[in-house]
């Protein structure tokens, strides 16, 4: 398979995979089992990958990222919101 | 700050960024609030990240996805485990 192909699909599978936790979270209201730490080092982690893409300019890292980081916000906002139950 | 260091920092944080999950499921033998279709995403795009790692030669990008799918199966076992009771 062609290596730009494969990163492609690759950077969008890892980028929507914290999205059926973030539906998950909003169907349920119930965050008890998630790990606050886990979400803060993901938006930091990912937060460097969209500064790295645009250090080398390279839109699919920016963009994938940035959506990772936008869910990931998304999360942390919801376990903020239910943690109290 | 330099590009590649920028980049080994962004994925050495995002490569962790589970274990904090991993081990609050240890701790509290609770995985109901977790998402499978989270997880299984995950190990699917991380090796897909392996891969690519493997054409292009980096060994950073290898390791640090090889850790970050050996954590998320880690998960998806203790999910298995722990989700009847």
């Amino acid at each position: 398979m062609d290596e730009n192909i494969l990163g492609l699909v690759a950077g969008a599978i890892t980028s929507v995979a914290m999205l059926p936790q973030l539906i998950k979270v909003l169907k349920e209201k119930d965050v008890k089992d998630l790990s606050l730490v886990m979400i803060l080092t993901l938006i930091s982690g990912l937060s460097l990958w969209v500064w790295y893409g645009f250090l080398k300019d390279e839109l699919p890292i920016i963009l994938s990222n940035a959506f990772a980081v936008l869910v990931n916000i998304c999360l942390l906002i919801s376990y903020i919101i239910y943690r109290k139950k």
